[in-house]
């Protein structure tokens, strides 16, 4: 199967893209692209970049929900695999109240995900083993724009 | 351990350095720091940053030996664990002919290692399980900057 990074798929959610994301093979051990220019979604970071960091998560522990009402966030998934789940309920958007579940991981879901701002997200890693999670955001971590939701939280329709 | 992101460590070769990297534990899985504003090594990022990729090692592989003309590369490892091993044969360093051996890789070595153009390179995974290295680039990939030996070469004192 051929990856073309400079394309984005649309998911249903306005502002949520998905991108693929090359894996080369070798004998020792895979090299797996991340973020590069001229990637679809490097168009993100005209102004630089904020902060990178990995978010860990425990085989079938649940990390829910967040959002963020300033950084945009970039996630690849290169060990393990992850459910993750969107939903949007922004006042004005086109595609308020839609909910949507992603697998992200290798092989078959190595890809980079955009979440943009004030979208609710959660995600839980499903098989065996941890799952890391690198998040290549636009703008550093602030703890003042970050908002959460427990896990079980009525206002938003799923149930983990 | 009180973790001082703007602090880094001379390990004896001239432009290598290391600046250790906050890890926040959680039931559900860690959240690591890699590279943000005012952390010591993100001064390298000026100029934007070039590349983020992944490289994965299996264990008791090696990928051996690699030096590059004008990449710097900015190494963590957040899964796994590595032994890396750094030769400077540059004609005018200081520090010519220094070998250095390093680990990376949690808990105890989970620091951001920074290695400068023109300083041989190669790794391998210890223990049981794969490694992953994380590596923030400061310029894209390019083949032609790369430059590689085999990791048997004779031309470096290290026998992997």
């Amino acid at each position: 199967m051929t990856i073309n990074e400079n394309t984005t798929q649309d998911i249903g959610i306005t502002g949520v893209r998905i991108q693929p994301l090359a894996i080369f093979p070798t004998p020792d051990g895979a090299v797996l692209h991340m973020l590069r220019p001229g990637a679809a979604l490097f168009s993100d970071f005209g102004e630089g970049f904020g902060e990178i960091y990995f978010s860990e998560v425990l085989s079938g522990h649940v990390k829910a929900w967040k959002r963020h009402a300033h950084q945009t966030q970039h996630f690849a998934v290169p060990v393990g695999k992850i459910k993750i789940v969107l939903f949007d309920d922004r006042e004005h958007s086109t595609t308020r109240g839609v909910l949507r579940e992603l697998l992200l991981g290798r092989p078959d879901h190595y890809d980079l995900l955009r979440i943009p701002v004030n979208v609710w997200y959660g995600f839980t890693a499903i098989g065996d083993t941890s799952a890391l999670i690198c998040n290549c955001a636009d703008i550093p971590h602030d703890p003042k724009e970050g908002i959460t939701l427990p896990a079980n939280d009525p206002s938003i329709p799923y149930r983990w």
